[in-house]
């Protein structure tokens, strides 16, 4: 089993809700590498709704968002050559999403997230991506995204 | 009391995860008339984070979408001079969603959604947002929202 990007953020970094694995009201959002693409599956549940039958677009932007914030992490390690478990830690945030939605994504099934690395300069990183249900896609986003300040990315007690 | 635009939407349409009145697990976001501009004021819960003591950027980009689809429906009725209760009913859905996030959003406090119409043409609404919090502007955003196809609009009966 590949672990996740997220599982590898620290702690003190991991209450977002929509990819924290300690947020326990969170979604829970999970990308892998798959080749030189990132790769995220996510179940919406029945209440993720926008009209009945098909998909809130709230949160096709929050996988999108998440999803772009961690491929963004995995990228800036595997470009140093790194694995995600080394010093420093790496987080992004967004500075920027977009997203088209280019027909409705129908609720049934799982939905999926591609995300290529367009450019990764100085700490932004930018992001190509797709969602996908039922083998059509759904949505496309672009995301930038920045690592995040030291300040923040420190845990609470060592900030100054 | 001024009642929500959202408020208007006929039962069958009135599900969505943002801003639905009969999702009960929802966000119910409330979109209100002031002057010229529209505003939706949200309060995050606790579990709404990014890290801890901000919110989540995709909670930002629902606010942004549903308040922008929201304010969309309410500028085509008032551009006919007709009330949000008169038939036929106006639902707009998101064609595209920019979001820049100038900041992070404190948590703390009760978050601002402004919303300025750019442009209606055809079926089309192009809109301006801002989303402040603590009296400063954290987010902007722009959203084109498009009239819901018919087929979509018309309670679930009566689809051909």
């Amino acid at each position: 089993m590949q672990k996740a990007f997220q599982d590898y953020y620290p702690d003190h970094l991991s209450y977002c809700y929509g990819c924290g694995r300690l947020n326990e009201y969170g979604l829970k959002i999970k990308s892998y590498w798959d080749g030189d693409e990132t790769v995220c599956r996510f179940d919406p549940k029945p209440y993720h709704t926008a009209i009945p039958g098909y998909v809130y677009g709230g949160l096709i932007a929050s996988l999108i968002d998440c999803h772009a914030t961690g491929t963004a992490a995995a990228a800036a390690y595997r470009a140093e050559g790194r694995e995600m478990d080394t010093e420093p830690p790496y987080r992004f945030v967004t500075a920027s999403l977009h997203v088209d939605y280019a027909r409705p994504t129908p609720i049934d099934g799982t939905l999926e997230v591609r995300a290529t690395v367009k450019e990764i300069k100085g700490r932004k990183v930018v992001m190509a991506l797709t969602l996908s249900a039922q083998g059509e896609t759904c949505a496309r986003g672009e995301v930038v995204a920045v690592q995040m300040p030291e300040q923040l990315a420190r845990p609470p007690a060592t900030r100054v």
